[in-house]
């Protein structure tokens, strides 16, 4: 079976090693030479043209994505042409757009934060006096990582925006004043199976994520793992999505709050790889070729993952140093520190503020899995934890 | 850092997804188009060939193995040329001869079953009426999973063997009556540090290894294990191993005598890709790099690997077939009998009495995962357990 991935970023890479074990030949179009996920790159080249995707398809029997943002008649091109594309592209449209995901999950009756569109200064000052003083701001299209999210107390600390987004607008919230902010993953096979995995606390950092936290032993009550379960089922299902779904929220005391959609692997997922049964990228090849879905079940009690933003450049890069000392002594000197630790590297250059790795460690405590997975990470350069 | 690994067989494959998330840069050099190891294969050609070895080695830091057969004037030649061989030629030396193993096991002193170099029928005859009447031949050099490999009650059962052996012999050995075969697995690296994996017990059928059996609850008594890891220590030391080493051995009541070495990963380790927390493969690499080594501890009580010999064509196959929906037909049934069941497929042709894949499943309890374990396997055509 033949599984091809658009885009060649650490998400494609970490689907190779499920790949390989399943048998299923991966194919990924890389956006350029030496991508994350080079090792399966079987095409290098633009996702936004229309040509070079339908050649990439022409002989893959599934296909799918490593981001969110192949044009939308790229991936009707695809379905047109009898490609099994997945998620499908009236799902991908609402991770495309935050505005058309806040109408499509107001509709399916998902809890949200308070929220409108805005198009100009009046419509923006008179949503922030409806919400106490203060709201955040998002560009519709193309944000991440805290990029095209901003807090404003008043439309001029976004006029600039307000100016470029014409009749579209922009999308407002409120800032919702929460306990903590949670991500509830899951995953669908094109037969409508889905398997949860335990709801998982997540830490960011002027907007990244910094650590996730997976525990066995109430780190939720009950009543707030089921409610999660059952507004990511809602989505899932209302959606019409297949793969892995990321459903981010806002805690509230017994509350949620949906924040944010990413429908594929989901950075609050890399945990899985090291501390469930089947990882978010094994479930989501296996969803996406409507195959069962293994067991989501924690095989630790308490699993906690450090992202490595930043990095040290002699063991973050992509393509080959000459000081393989230094590399072993900065390796060997991280990995001394936690037997236990699994290290994934992302074969991206080091640079600040980008994610070039994750640390993963499982033991039966979450404050002591977090203590040796930051000592890791901060050994390898990850200016977040430090 | 780049590591190069001379055969392209499933040990490189599975190799593959350890050097993803360490970010070490494989480089296989395979027997053919199409190995197993295909997608890190940087090189195809005979590894039995001097200049072709020397090419593939130019810009690598450590060279390592997928098997053993490596003739030795070229691991001579690339270590005068100041690559790092790991394991080094001289421990290699002992695989490749069994009879040169016989010798210099029982120099370090392990304990070993009675055994002789047999060169004639004389003498064969001769070692077979000391040990009982019933003996085992074996063809010092070549052999594998039963193959070379002969039980005589006369000289005469192998005189085809007697006479083109030469003055070099054969290897004969006592039929030891053991309760049952285990395995003790352990990795050294360059720097000595050592770790070892709990001692499992091993099921074989006709020669080849069918099922791997390992338990945190008193598979063998404290003695046995000691002993095992005292014997495995012993040998790894004494013979300047590194890498990854597994003793096959026989257990007689509490007493163990060692049967074979392995060094490399080996199939009696392949349960630690889902069931320990440092796989044997990631384990091979960290310590053939003189990085340190990872905790070896279980993560579920009671794992079982069930091999796949023989296999389904429209699954077990190693380059493209056209009937896709056939082959996930029974993919999916064969996930369908266990959730938790972990495949690994390694893209090679569906041929009996071949090892194409294996299962695993970790529960708490061993008849459990076994009886998973091998309903998974048998779905997918393993005629080795049907």
């Amino acid at each position: 079976m033949k599984i091809g991935v658009i885009g060649g970023g650490q998400l494609a890479r970490m689907m190779i090693p499920a790949s390989i074990n399943l048998g299923i030949e991966l194919q990924v179009l890389a956006e350029a030479e030496n991508s994350s996920a080079h090792l399966a790159a079987t095409s290098v080249g633009d996702y936004r043209d229309m040509g070079t995707v339908l050649a990439f398809a022409e002989n893959l029997d599934v296909i799918t994505f490593d981001h969110e943002h192949v044009p939308q008649e790229i991936l009707e091109a695809l379905t047109a042409r009898g490609k099994s594309v997945q998620p499908p592209a009236s799902a991908l449209a609402l991770a495309q757009d935050k505005l058309w995901m806040r109408e499509s999950l107001s509709k399916i009756g998902a809890p949200l934060p308070k929220w409108a569109r805005v198009s100009d200064v009046a419509e923006l000052d008179s949503f922030i006096q409806a919400v106490g003083g203060k709201a955040i701001v998002k560009t519709p299209i193309g944000g991440y990582d805290g990029k095209g999210v901003r807090v404003v107390g008043s439309a001029s600390d976004a006029s600039d925006w307000l100016s470029s987004s014409g009749s579209t607008g922009l999308l407002a919230e409120e800032l919702v004043p929460f306990d903590r902010e949670v991500s509830q993953l899951l995953a669908r096979s094109t037969t409508g199976e889905i398997k949860f995995w335990p709801l998982v606390e997540t830490v960011q950092r002027e907007g990244i994520c910094t650590l996730v936290r997976a525990s066995q032993q109430g780190l939720f009550s009950e009543g707030v793992q089921n409610r999660a379960t059952e507004i990511a089922q809602e989505i899932a299902e209302g959606i019409g999505l297949t793969g892995v779904l990321a459903v981010e929220m806002f805690q509230v005391g017994e509350e949620l709050l949906v924040n944010e959609l990413a429908m594929r692997p989901h950075n609050s997922g890399h945990w899985t790889i090291d501390g469930s049964v089947t990882s978010q990228f094994e479930q989501h090849l296996r969803a996406v070729a409507g195959l069962p879905l293994g067991s989501a079940e924690m095989t630790s009690s308490a699993v906690v993952m450090a992202n490595i933003i930043g990095g040290k450049s002699e063991v973050f890069y992509s393509g080959n140093t000459g000081d393989v000392e230094t590399e072993k002594q900065i390796l060997g000197g991280a990995l001394a520190k936690a037997p236990d630790a699994k290290i994934h590297i992302y074969g991206k250059d080091a640079r600040k503020a980008r994610k070039v790795g994750h640390v993963t460690v499982a033991t039966e405590s979450l404050p002591e899995s977090e203590r040796r997975a930051v000592a890791v990470a901060v050994a390898l350069g990850a200016e977040n934890l430090s």
